[in-house]
């Protein structure tokens, strides 16, 4: 999947984010990710490189499942398979970046963007979509739950240890958290980030 | 640990929280917490009675071990021990009612009662403390994994086999995001929770 295939994703083109390194820095030590997590996200990358269709329809299949979530991709109360059918190259290619990428300074100031569009700021905005106008809150930090758990099947399928699944799970759980922990930041009143 | 011994602990006194029963369906679906989860939550209850005390030795070693997060509990740049102590009772106290309680109206009123007590709103009223003036928002969502991730092994200890043990630890992880989502309503803006 190759990056300039994906219409509205702009990695490493957007404005800096409103954290700076130390802080991201305090927040790894918080969710206890050290650079061993790291190594373990590259290995999960490998192993879910060329299953990230299929986690993609188990993920939408949640989605599609439950009308309360499914409304922030519906126009007139009905899915906008445009807007879904977009959003899932992205959401493809985040896999890829969450276990690839470096967490440097392009990571955060993406992982900003990505914030606003679930966010009033930003939303629908990339794919001219109508849906709802933001993502509740509520459900951006519920989502930790079934982005994680659903993983680990998928990092279990190639017969690797069970000692080495478990870590790489464990790495992409922190992962997931300090990702969500950034994206709500266009949420958090002022001051209390 | 009698309730009535516990000062500041107010369960079943304090106002309703602004999010009704309904809307808490929806997150719990959205966390896949189903009857069996509240089943394991019972039974990780009955585990973890007799190891509270060590649970929070723990997590205070944790947040004593971080400047960044000792700080909430400190006064004039030194830790408050009689903050810290009144507070641990109530933390033990929480760990009983994750697994004991029924997920009814006096739950979710206390649960807004405690993300009132982190925010600016209420911190330190409780203990007549002198710490910082809230809990930063990102910190309370980071805790996801340490709470969660360093639960297991409390669970493993008594010889239950490693099924029933992952069982009861996603329950313990889904009623820790649902009390995360909860707890962190007065930092969010108004409307977008
Ligand atoms: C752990 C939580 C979540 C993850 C990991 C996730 C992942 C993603 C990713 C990677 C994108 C594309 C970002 C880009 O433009 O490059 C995206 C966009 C989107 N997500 Fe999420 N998401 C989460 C929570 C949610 C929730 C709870 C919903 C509600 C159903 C949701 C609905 C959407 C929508 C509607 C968009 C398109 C936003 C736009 O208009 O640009 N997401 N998500
Ligand atoms: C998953 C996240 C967290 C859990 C489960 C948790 C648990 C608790 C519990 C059960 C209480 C007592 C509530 C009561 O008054 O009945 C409490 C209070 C407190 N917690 Fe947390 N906590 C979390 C996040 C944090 C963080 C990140 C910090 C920062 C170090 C923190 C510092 C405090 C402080 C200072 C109090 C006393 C607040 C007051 O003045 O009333 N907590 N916490």
């Amino acid at each position: 999947m190759a990056n300039t295939l994906i219409p509205g994703y702009t990695y490493g083109q957007v404005p800096e984010a409103p954290f700076s390194m130390h802080d991201f820095e305090l927040l790894k030590q918080t969710v206890m990710f050290s650079e061993k997590d790291a190594e373990y996200l590259r290995k999960a990358g490998e192993i879910l490189h060329d299953q990230v269709n299929e986690i993609l329809d188990l993920w939408y299949g949640f989605v599609g499942q439950h009308p309360h979530l499914l409304t922030y991709f519906a126009k007139d109360g009905k899915a906008d398979s445009s807007y879904l059918q977009a959003v899932r190259k992205r959401f493809g290619q985040w896999i890829h970046d969450l276990c690839e990428k470096p967490f440097d300074q392009d990571w955060l100031n993406y992982q900003y963007e990505i914030g606003l569009r679930h966010h009033a700021t930003k939303k629908n905005l990339t794919d001219h979509a109508q849906a709802a106008p933001l993502i509740h809150y509520r459900y951006m930090v519920a989502f930790i739950y079934p982005i994680t758990a659903t993983i680990k099947a998928f990092l279990a399928r190639k017969g690797h240890p069970a000692e080495l699944v478990e870590q790489m799970h464990q790495a992409w759980f922190k992962a997931v958290v300090l990702t969500v922990v950034l994206w709500t930041h266009p949420y958090v009143r002022q001051g209390e980030f």
